[in-house]
């Protein structure tokens, strides 16, 4: 059983990890993407939390005595959402990358929801610490795209003078 | 711009009764694939309230002189998370299973968020409160997946009697 526990969080903390990596691509996809400046600096700055979640992340598989590794052996739904990242850019509209990014972020959240339990099954307190802190981010990252809905549509539908 | 709004206004009610035919796959798969009694109810009971929903946007593009569509057209991300919609079934835990009923959720609070939105700016009412009764549902349910979290590890760990 603990050995079984301890290979599951491997798997979680790879399955997170590659959720991170996917995050920085999308991010940067997204900030390169929109001319506002307001979604602009919302996923630049995003851009640059995820470099850190990623980096704590890769810290904690490699306490594992295991090395991280590109987006490999990641979940159907992750794989699809891995594969989405590069037709991120082709968003056509404000709305559908703040939608795009408020899913990100979730997907985000549910693997850090359970990375946690599963950590603290493992008995494994450090990775419990580094989930919650960046779990407490996604949030607020989430919470940030939330509040741009209206500002989204505005854009969507040319209601500023700022062009998407 | 009146025109431009309107097709707007369509094109993000099509978007959405894509993301509800890909929920109806999704329910269905997800309560097939969960031996577990509490995660089966779920899943069930949101693949019946899904069947609502859908016909209720279906009616909405009709009001428009539109007709719906097999998931088409879709944006980027969303016929990429069509795509892993197939790949469901082979989740292999039931905490991969709730993330991924959750990021469904989301993925679809997000767009009736900016639905209501695009339908306040185009003055269709009838949208607007048919797309709020459908958010507060999907909102309901992301929190009953949310509350679902530790139930879901446990079954993934092995620490009940149930196998997924």
């Amino acid at each position: 059983m603990a050995k079984s526990t301890q290979e599951k969080l491997v798997s979680y903390l790879k399955d997170t990890h590659a959720l991170e990596q996917m995050s920085l691509q999308m991010t940067q996809a997204a900030a390169k993407a929109t001319k506002d400046p307001q979604m602009h600096q919302l996923f630049q700055h995003h851009h640059e939390e995820t470099k850190e979640h990623e980096r704590l992340i890769r810290q904690r598989i490699e306490a594992h005595g295991e090395a991280v590794s590109k987006a490999k052996g990641v979940g159907g739904r992750v794989a699809a959402l891995a594969k989405g990242a590069g037709a991120m850019v082709a968003s056509d509209t404000p709305g559908r990358l703040a939608r795009d990014g408020y899913v990100q972020e979730h997907t985000e959240i549910a693997a850090y929801e359970l990375l946690c339990r599963v950590a603290e099954g493992a008995g494994d307190t450090e990775t419990v610490a580094v989930g919650q802190q960046i779990l407490e981010n996604e949030r607020q990252t989430a919470e940030k795209i939330a509040d741009s809905w209206d500002h989204a549509v505005e854009l969507s539908l040319g209601k500023t003078g700022v062009s998407a």
